[in-house]
């Protein structure tokens, strides 16, 4: 089982060095500590396990740390800055586990983005020497990129003319997307090997200050302070995040509110999420005493875990089953009483933190069925999640119900910023307004009446319909399907983020399985070998 | 030399009947007439052949037949509406092929979308019999779908289920983007192989009206006669679209206005350009009488053919070079002419001609460079090739201009909705929208400031750095080039055209390289073979 715990005592990769309301976040990659054996993390060059860490760094700074304002990304070598993902590891891993690595490190530098945008958390990019690759899309994913100004320092996007892939972690969208970089000037960037420097990358819009060696660190701390000083104070100290760890047994995982079930013959895996049991925090104050056992925390990141598990440990599943059990009445209280108190810094993040979860979710490349019973807890933030499946199978039963909580109305957004309820009611937009509006408790049929079902059961049907429409789904071409999802799962708008994944992505994994990259001849593949890359010069 | 001239008299595949203000286009396509020899068409599947046939039938209804308002799409055959692409053909063509045709079809299916939004010319899809994959998805293009209701005609998108591969020619962009049905509804029709048939389908928002097999024809013709009523007339009758022919001697392709010079050896292009020469047309009605010999019509119906060519017979041509040639002035003169009388039916097709011409130009999966020298005529819709190249090479000499001119503000958009200039200054609106509104003529050294010139070259400099420029371009790896354009050309906004060609075609040529579609015992290979495909389960 991959542990995708972290803490900064046992960082072997980042430095996180808390100075007030600034923290130091440096990378010092430990060259000799791969994720996987094969290879050598040379010049803060970066690999799961790496990536592991900085995710952890960024969501401690939000619970553990709110007094911190501004996180000043940089690198402890003198030398490197980030010479970007791992080439060697990158040429000796598999197609899926490629795709995997690449989402994890796209949802991990949305995090830093979404941090700024709500937690008050402005990220500051340092960089002190060359920064290359996924190491120049990780200041991309920064509020504010700087630049020492002398002859080596350069950011540079070199995947393109050495290697023949994409820089797929968000950098060609957030070039003209975000940083919006002229696009002749931005295919002139990605096209050179040696990056830019100085100047010209501050006067094409690459980097947003420049400034000599001599004085670079203390002006990235002035920097740093005068951002500080516009943000907001949140809260002296935060909670504490213990590790999340689930008994496993075969292929059964057990946390606290989560349960997977593999059926690694069947090739479906059953995940059931359950409601909070027992007394709740009712404010943020009674949440900071409570820490991070309190169920609006706990239950979801040992969600963020089970579906990291699927992610990287259970490749062949195919269609996750959602359960839900539980009380509808404490998961809506547990919501009125974090939506009430939605201000308090650490409510705001627990809510931050379900809204993540849920991207996490429909960004599985997993087909997704809910499975609505007359245990089912289809309330909340957990019909939420049901809304996120790809199909809704609800028993026509008196005990089922649907009850929406007030987060549905828009604190839950999708990668592309709608609702799960916009997304699903395009053609009726005044539809999805007035559920947001009334979140209304509706019965089966009702609820089926009103668009949330996708099939009603009657009972004698139940188990028969649902084992079918399971055993036909994960019959199916598992690359169809994610090519299908991806398209139907995203409807109507589009933005920075829904591009990384939709766009970016797409065309990121079809170059990794074309021999121009990752053939015996090809780029990826003889990257650092004395030959050069052959190439099949088709353009298609 | 592939040749895309097509005329309705010696159609094998589609009868075009014109009825007063209806158009009957019913396809009927010939089995024993494949594109290229090694299948059989049959049931109206379709291959390339048949797609240029339709491409022709819809541009000739805007140019010659603008007393058309509705074109009814149907089939000839009793029993079959349309079968979808061939899958023969796709099984056996090259995956550079089956990229360009897939593009081919898009581009097809949007000239529909496109005629009834600027053209005044609704189309009403008549589905007497099965309809699957590309079938439905032509439908999809259509203003409104009418299905017949019986036991046997169904809608289907059976691409997943089938073949392993993605309806890719807009069909799953369209269900939810354009006819925005709900996304779990969308999810179970794409894995029914038999599709939906009468009212389900209809409830769901997959056809828009069904009838009675012995009313179909009748309801048909009665509900197109109620949408041409309501489209106002046009012009009582068209011009003549004669074929487009080049002289070819060896890589040298010579049209009126447009020369291509393929080097094969280097793998570059050199498109040149050229704008008016002599007297043309000063409003609509003297278009009417220069028929398809106007510059503003012959020139770009030329450069489609040239990109056409381009696509299909020169796939290894990695870089295009564009250049321009003429007389500034004369070419401004003739834009200011139909833009005065734009609200002139033939006005408005050549206009609408130029801007899919332009977006074809933006969809070349090659990379484009602009040399403007001393003798370039960079003014108007050529300017616009001009800003829709990667980068613009420019001499620093006293003869270059870039001369606006009033199409530029809006009448030639992307296939995302931008303009050129908005989309080159997105983190500029308000530079985008002065020289929008002022339309300047600016010398080379204000051009370079302005914004619209990548690398501003001295004279002595000129040869040798575009040369190189050129050599560098073209030793990059093609697939990465293509994945970097995609991302690249087209920032800020997205809408259901450039969600078909920047996502759904990225994921499906991801598909298509997969073992599990096309692999020796892939679902497309396996299609009609005893033995069922067998996959790699691995989701990714």
């Amino acid at each position: 089982m991959t542990d995708f715990n972290r803490h900064p005592s046992s960082y072997h990769h980042w430095q996180l060095q808390i100075d007030g309301d600034i923290a130091h976040l440096r990378m010092n990659v430990d060259p000799a500590h791969p994720f996987k054996p094969g290879y050598e993390l040379k010049l803060n060059s970066y690999d799961l396990g790496v990536d592991m860490e900085l995710a952890d760094a960024v969501q401690r700074l939000r619970f553990e740390q709110p007094q911190v304002k501004v996180v000043v990304v940089g690198s402890a070598l003198e030398r490197a800055f980030c010479a970007g993902a791992n080439i060697l590891m990158l040429g000796d891993s598999t197609h899926p586990f490629k795709v995997n690595f690449c989402k994890f490190t796209n949802e991990t530098r949305l995090s830093l983005e979404d941090a700024s945008q709500h937690s008050g958390l402005t990220a500051l990019c340092a960089i002190n020497a060359a920064c290359a690759g996924g190491g120049y899309e990780l200041a991309l994913a920064c509020d504010e990129i700087h630049l020492v100004n002398d002859n080596n320092s350069a950011v540079s996007l070199p995947e393109v003319p050495l290697l023949g892939v994409l820089p797929g972690t968000g950098g060609l969208t957030r070039l003209v997307d975000k940083r919006k970089i002229r696009r002749d000037r931005a295919d002139v960037f990605c096209t050179m090997a040696e990056g830019l420097r100085g100047k010209r990358a501050l006067q094409w819009g690459f980097v947003d200050a420049i400034w000599p060696k001599s004085q670079f660190q203390e002006k990235v701390v002035a920097r740093a302070k005068e951002l500080a000083a516009k943000r907001p104070t949140k809260a002296p100290k935060g909670i504490t995040l213990d590790p999340i760890h689930a008994k496993v047994d075969g292929g059964k995982y057990t946390w606290n509110h989560v349960q997977l079930e593999v059926d690694a013959g069947k090739r479906v895996a059953t995940l059931t999420v359950h409601g909070p049991q027992g007394p709740q925090p009712k404010n943020g104050s009674e949440y900071e005493k409570a820490g991070c056992s309190a169920w609006a925390l706990q239950c979801w990141r040992e969600l963020d875990d089970a579906l990291l598990q699927l992610r990287f440990d259970h490749e062949q599943v195919g269609l996750v089953v959602l359960r839900t059990r539980g009380d509808r009445d404490a998961l809506l209280a547990v919501e009125k009483a974090l939506f009430a108190d939605r201000s308090h810094w650490l409510c705001n993040e627990i809510l931050r933190h379900m809204a993540r979860v849920c991207r996490r979710f429909d960004l599985m490349a997993r087909s997704m069925y809910a499975m609505v019973d007359a245990d089912a807890c289809t309330a909340g933030a957990l019909l939420e999640l049901t809304l996120a499946c790809d199909r809704v199978y609800a028993l026509d039963d008196d005990k089922v119900a649907f009850a929406f909580g007030p987060l549905s109305a828009g604190l839950l957004p999708m990668s592309h910023g709608l609702t799960r309820l916009q997304n699903r009611f395009l053609a009726q937009p005044e539809h999805a307004a007035k559920l947001a509006a009334e979140l209304p408790t509706l019965a089966a049929v009702e609820a089926d009446e009103q668009g949330l079902v996708t099939w009603l059961l009657d009972p004698v049907d139940w188990s028969d319909d649902t084992r079918i429409a399971i055993e036909e789904r994960v019959s199916l071409s598992p690359d169809a399907l994610t090519g299908m999802e991806a398209s139907l799962r995203f409807g109507g708008a589009e933005n920075c983020d829904s591009k990384i994944f939709g766009r970016l992505s797409a065309w990121q994994n079809w170059i990794f399985t074309r021999p121009n990259a990752t053939g015996d001849e090809g780029a990826l593949t003889r990257y650092g070998a004395p030959e050069s890359a052959k190439f099949d010069w088709r353009r298609t």
